[in-house]
């Protein structure tokens, strides 16, 4: 999609406000029907992009922009990730991700290459299809009152360490979209260099961040401490993108380095105005990206079958195990950690920035994340309808334990 | 200045990171030296900036996150000028405010004029003139502990209605920078709507966000409040530009509509976490204007001259009525309204941008308004050094009235 002329001041605050509107107008309706409002606000980029109404060129500053907006949806996503959560969590929980990270990657790479997709192909496409989206299932089940369950805390756990499986699994595929062909080395050095970095930013940064908390509070600037880690989320960003990983990893383990210390600082809601104003745009440029012309025939086969797999495979992966407590418990964790989101998205938008994926598996991903997303809330509410009406009579809120 | 080639991902992460700390860092250390924080971001960007190291290249990509940036450095300022506030003002703060604005202008007008500028540069310079920085004289007066002395009130009441009245002339400033010549019909014109909108944001404005007020807190979206204020910030940016008055004419009058509910929905945290991460890259964009070269001979000398009547101007227009008080009394407040900031550097900005100021008129008003803002802290504190004694021996904190 060729770029267009830079546009003048007067039109680029009318695209963002034209943009920041339509978002979260339809995230807004989409919140009222009850589902998610991510697919709203990538409905709003299909609608007004490029391949349908046009109404929005794609210029560099708004590419860049929605670039800023995405490494702000992950640093949220970072900061609500407390690592000391993530070493707490069950090790039942531990097995569930992982084993929730490997099939959906086989089921989809198997495929992708049966179809007779190149192996990078098929490597992006499974990537994608790897990490939930805690965000969705979270609001879904927070909304049921039923955090508190067993079944929600192992969702929850599971969830949040598969977003740091997710991360790696998107490190060594971004290094990869550098080559056309998938060396062994080099996958090898690069999953060596994904994980120290999430370990030491897992183990090493939060006590960083406490040693240099004394200092951090004296600092006369305003806002010093939000300064310190936003300098800090630019600089792993560019770091991450300049190894070769994506840049949204940075700025998910920098929210991470933070997390523990957010609400002592106060930094969550500080952050959250910041997400607020730029997510609209990441989520926007995804759609926009979007080739409506593609949907008919073997593009809705494809999409319907990597959607299917993309369920079926958190089932297998992370309900089965739980098959000895009953087929009700595999089926609620199972659809738990069906919704795929940031994650998914970014994998696709590198996987399109650098030639590798075409547009139509581009729109394939952006599609599974669309149905997966919007499948799970209603079949959640369905399936823990029992424990909602419990819940109802015995409600006493409890804190939430991973 | 020409627009270099658009930078990748990964430079425009490296760029943000430095400008970011670049920026926060010289404005640390200006305030480790007990001077405001604005005039040492505006030198990074003169160091970093096409002139001098020439490190950071003047992308559209940047020259737009400045202007966003700009936005949020208004709506801020406009989130913390109450109308309320406004309105209660002394007839006292209101006489001083209004010939506070008038004699930097007449002054900063006739001296441009007598040197053979043409009309438009002398408008715009005398414009830049105009308008108090109330953040940095509160800053001052607020480290000193007498914000609550009756002195301070009359800065205070006084530097928060020429910040309306400052908005006024730009808007009618940037109406004159389409035309080459000044029409007094069209500037007639310019100066209804400005006045127009400036009362309807004041009087008007604050009763519709009341009225909306229950439906806006019903809203589904995360955030939903600051959701509208900024869907309202970029509407009213958008069409302040459009209608030929500055784009920041409309985000300050945005921050006015909502502040008096600002400390309720808790806007505050949330919009100053924007303006914290973008404030520093409009700051950055103005000092890397700056023609380093230009600094000699008759460059300096008519610098000095725009800062010694920018100065002078203040203490006649709002100190010399309060002669019968004593001449101290005259200087505090004079001293006390001297400090220019963005709006002085806004004039200057959209008078480079439309070509009506040369290099040199715009290096003459950032240099203008570095000079007030680092002399001003230092002269208030020795002016108020015996209030500052007082209020040590018998500090009972007040709140503080305007």
């Amino acid at each position: 999609m060729a770029t267009a002329i830079p546009s003048t001041p007067e039109q680029l605050l009318l695209e963002l406000f034209v943009i920041f509107v339509t978002t979260k107008l339809l995230g807004e309706i989409f919140e009222r029907l009850n589902l998610p409002a991510v697919p709203g606000e990538i409905l709003a980029g299909i609608v007004l992009g490029p391949y349908a109404l046009d109404w929005i060129p794609a210029t560099d500053t708004l590419r860049s922009v929605a670039q800023i907006g995405a490494i702000f949806v992950l640093f949220s996503a970072g900061l609500e990730t407390s690592p000391r959560d993530l070493i707490r969590v069950s090790r039942k929980a531990l097995l569930l991700s992982v084993l929730g990270v490997v099939a959906p990657f086989v089921l989809g790479f198997a495929y992708m290459r049966l179809r007779g997709d190149t192996t990078v192909e098929a490597v992006f496409v499974a990537a994608a299809m790897v990490a939930t989206s805690i965000g969705i299932t979270a609001r879904v089940l927070a909304d049921m009152k039923i955090l508190s369950t067993r079944t929600a805390r192992i969702i929850l756990g599971a969830a949040v360490f598969d977003d740091v499986l997710g991360m790696l699994v998107l490190a060594v595929v971004a290094g990869l979209a550098t080559g056309e062909h998938v060396h062994w080395l080099h996958l090898g050095v690069l999953t060596g260099e994904a994980e120290g970095f999430a370990l030491f930013m897992m183990f090493v940064a939060p006590h960083i961040v406490r040693q240099l908390r004394p200092q951090m509070e004296q600092l006369s600037t305003h806002n010093a401490v939000l300064v310190v880690a936003l300098a800090i989320l630019l600089l792993l960003s560019w770091l991450a993108a300049k190894i070769g990983m994506a840049a949204i990893v940075g700025a998910f383990f920098a929210g991470l380095m933070f997390a523990d210390y957010a609400p002592r600082w106060n930094l969550i809601p500080r952050v959250s105005g910041l997400t607020s104003f730029l997510a609209p745009f990441f989520f926007f440029d995804i759609g926009s990206r979007f080739d409506t012309r593609l949907v008919k025939g073997s593009f809705l086969t494809m999409a319907i079958v990597i959607s299917l797999l993309a369920i079926l495979s958190k089932v297998i992966g992370c309900g089965l195990p739980l098959l000895r407590e009953g087929w009700p418990m595999v089926l609620k964790v199972g659809i738990g950690m069906t919704p795929r989101g940031e994650v998914a998205l970014i994998v696709a938008l590198v996987g399109l920035q650098s030639g590798i994926l075409g547009e139509a598996a581009y729109g394939i991903i952006v599609l599974m994340t669309v149905v997966t997303t919007l499948l799970a809330p209603p079949i959640l509410r369905y399936l823990f309808r029992c424990e909602m009406r419990e819940h109802r009579d015995e409600s006493v809120p409890e804190p939430v334990q991973l």
